[in-house]
């Protein structure tokens, strides 16, 4: 892999399935999140500066895209499974955003305030002040085997 | 890293060994799969469209490296532990194949079973007829520390 | 990812941290080793030959950055962790470094005497006589939710 760029774009999405095995039921996820037919390549967890949010990019089959994420799956029927992300985007454009990822037992509710609780801690740290934050999860309650996966992907 | 382009060859790989440690089992087992000196960043888990089926390929020394793969280490003596990968190339070659990566402490045939049933799966919520199927597998019985390692490596 | 060349520069740093949630603790830990604001993608685990060892590098906020690591979370008051990589140097400087990883619930000493003895280990099964290795670790004791991390950086 040649590195020499930071990523210019970036999308939020999430999905949740049932499935025949655990990956299965990733995978699955994976597709409804529309990164399905993608390369994931899980990365930690900032947004480059004026980095540019955008809807839903094609991306080409079996492209290599770099991504932070929360995944959750399980095969206990009936529990409730929750996965969310969280980007922070500072109000200084010059400064880098932070986003955090979060799987739960819970809710959607009670993941999403976690989640947004720790970008919020992330951009404290940093001492940037936010400008915006942003919250996708996915919620599942389990019939067999299922999967849940929010993600930022970061492209170009 | 410059995120441009998708792979256009692979190759399937894998082996086994003893280790001093979990990791150096693993090292090992990743030389004995010929792709120990390199930098593997692992990723989910596509063939894209057209990518050309090789032989292994010589890869530069700590070349970074798109795979996808299934691993296992165990310090149980006696344990059998196998590792297996099955890849699926769709009939349409406009489409991507799939690969997935499954390890147990069972055998080779069970493990094969198993791998090769969610890479049909995974092929029929896509809605893809499948041209083939490739399995690879490497299955060990563990003395000390032993590691199994199968991988599906995408390059270019 | 355009997927061509190979890192010809590499620097280790580590750190540790409390934090609000483990995934916090480790973001405030990267913080602590210079790599905070990049996005980390991890990798197996190799110098590759004639990769020149610099100090710590101004990475670009959000760069993809190549990476080997050990971390460790705990929320265990009082508990010790230690988090260490050991690299090792050729002396035949066409071929590959290894770098390997090792965390603990032990003190400085004794996790780096380990992460050494596994480097030793991994040139020792290459045939490669040693020109140096390279140790670092960061060391915690946890008050609340705490994190350890050393890493060795791949950059061009």
């Amino acid at each position: 892999m040649l590195m020499v760029n930071t990523p210019t774009k970036y999308f939020i999405s999430s999905g949740s399935a049932e499935g025949f095995s655990h990956l299965n039921a990733f995978d699955n996820a994976l597709l409804e999140a529309k990164v399905g037919n993608t390369n994931l390549v899980r990365m930690s967890s900032i947004v480059p500066p004026k980095c540019e949010c955008v809807n839903n990019i094609e991306l080409p089959y079996g492209a290599l895209v770099p991504v932070a994420y929360a995944s959750k799956t399980s095969e206990k029927p009936g529990e409730i499974i929750t996965s969310a992300i969280a980007v922070a985007i500072p109000k200084d454009d010059t400064k880098p955003g932070v986003i955090m990822e979060h799987s739960a037992t819970e809710g959607k509710e009670a993941t999403e305030e976690t989640v947004k609780n720790m970008v919020k801690e992330a951009m404290k740290v940093r001492n940037e002040p936010i400008k915006e934050i942003k919250v996708i999860s996915a919620t599942h309650k389990v019939e067999k085997i299922g999967a849940t996966f929010a993600c930022c992907v970061l492209w170009y």
